[in-house]
């Protein structure tokens, strides 16, 4: 389960006027909590493998601890869900003398139960949306989608001089860009976007598409899915919660979005090809 | 101030037996303190511009808010540092009868100053290194350096099948691999390889090279310097406060490592090229 970094799912490939499922390979993320003596400490969205190593990292970088003796143990929490060990806690405990500070501990409760699993952290989704992006009706076309990556470089002037920063462009079904924002942070390019949308009266964004120029996570589905935002494309790969919720939400998700080609990996019926439009 | 996107800094540009100091641009990157009701919520590292749609979105993605009339103010901290308001700390008022949750609320206290600049923000390095990186002895080659982004990407399996992995490795001045490490987030990568070289004794890291697979972020600076890496390298762009940091605490940072060539936006000395070496 730890070594898990790829997950093997259905993918619907759309190339001008054809639309074909196949096998594809997502990689895999799901959330770790680190517990510290007992509380919770922070909740990473992480590829599982090396979780040992992750968590004397993180503790490190945030000088909690200077060396491996500083860790008394460290260990995935014992109990289980369903039977289940989910190896998404690990259990820290520090050399004696040695705590978090106390302006860095959080408020909230660590519950008895390990569960942090790759599908019950859509619970991470604080707060459900109060609409039903399920049955949003918007369609677009596929010769729609493989303009945007180009008009949203082409709104896209800072990157140009500093090859820094990412993207994020919301788009009417027929093309039109409504708003574009940089920034060196790729939820913070969507949080902008999202902001002009809530700011301007479009929240549920319904009849537009989120496009992005890297990859998409869980937390860019999350931003889409609560902001009403019916399609998430991206230029590269999504990981396997952003596939998830998607299609536990009813958001449509793309990506690959290259010379006339796309994966979608959820709800691909948005988008039409072809005669069908 | 807030329109500030772009940093234009002096890089020495590497190629093959030359070094040459010219001008260049960068991403800006700078915290944004977002406080509700007075109390600190959350930081973010953000490009300035467009912070009070970054706000409402952010605010959003955490259903805090749903709608623009959830939030009765929303205004840059009216004080400043040095008679210099800094724009990055945001004060929210939401409206009447919505708060944050108890539980979403964080211990620490709001300093009255409205102070976090991007210089300052080098504060947010959570203690300070308890070694001298400035006086790492460690030198490289130029063609050393140029060698690693193909033995990086040959490390790393799971991208192949997947395109939605980043990569991090820890490499020696010969240009052998230690540790190479896989994941969807830049940063659980990286902190994977420093809680490998934690968990070997290799803290601080003198006499290696962190090679990551696309952009170097202040996180990813601070994560080297405080596990003593004296050379982090990256196949994409720097942000500002990157080699804001590189510059302050010694840290070589190189960038756009491609076909032989490289930027480095800090300590150049390190990396030898031609007959100095």
């Amino acid at each position: 389960m730890s070594g898990r970094r790829i997950a093997r799912i259905r993918v619907v490939t759309i190339a001008t006027d054809t639309r074909t499922t196949r096998p594809d390979a997502v990689a895999v993320e799901e959330p770790l909590e680190l517990r510290v003596a007992g509380s919770a400490y922070t909740t990473t969205m992480r590829t599982p493998g090396h979780d040992i190593e992750l968590a004397h990292g993180l503790l490190a970088a945030e000088s909690i601890i200077r060396s491996a003796e500083d860790v008394a143990t460290m260990r995935y929490c014992a109990g289980s869900v369903e039977g289940e060990n989910t190896y998404n806690v690990l259990d820290v405990q520090l050399r004696p003398g040695l705590a978090v500070p106390a302006d860095r501990r959080r408020h909230s409760l660590t519950s008895s139960a390990c569960g942090v699993c790759g599908t019950a952290s859509i619970e991470l989704l604080r707060g459900r949306p109060d609409f039903d992006l399920d049955s949003d009706a918007t369609r677009v076309t596929a010769s729609v989608i493989s303009t945007l990556p180009d008009a949203l470089r082409a709104a896209q002037p800072a990157f140009e001089s500093t090859g820094g920063l990412h993207a994020a462009g919301l788009f009417t079904v027929d093309g039109r860009l409504l708003v574009a924002r940089e920034d060196v942070g790729r939820h913070n390019a969507v949080d902008k976007v999202v902001g002009w949308a809530l700011l301007n009266g479009r929240r549920p964004a319904s009849g537009t598409i989120l496009m992005v120029s890297g990859r998409t996570s869980f937390e860019l589905a999350q931003k889409a899915v609560l902001a009403g935002i019916p399609i998430l494309a991206g230029i590269s790969a999504p990981s396997s919660l952003a596939v998830d919720v998607a299609r536990e939400f009813g958001l449509t998700l793309a990506g690959f979005v290259r010379a006339g080609r796309m994966n979608v990996y959820a709800r691909d019926d948005r988008i039409t090809v072809g005669s069908e439009s």
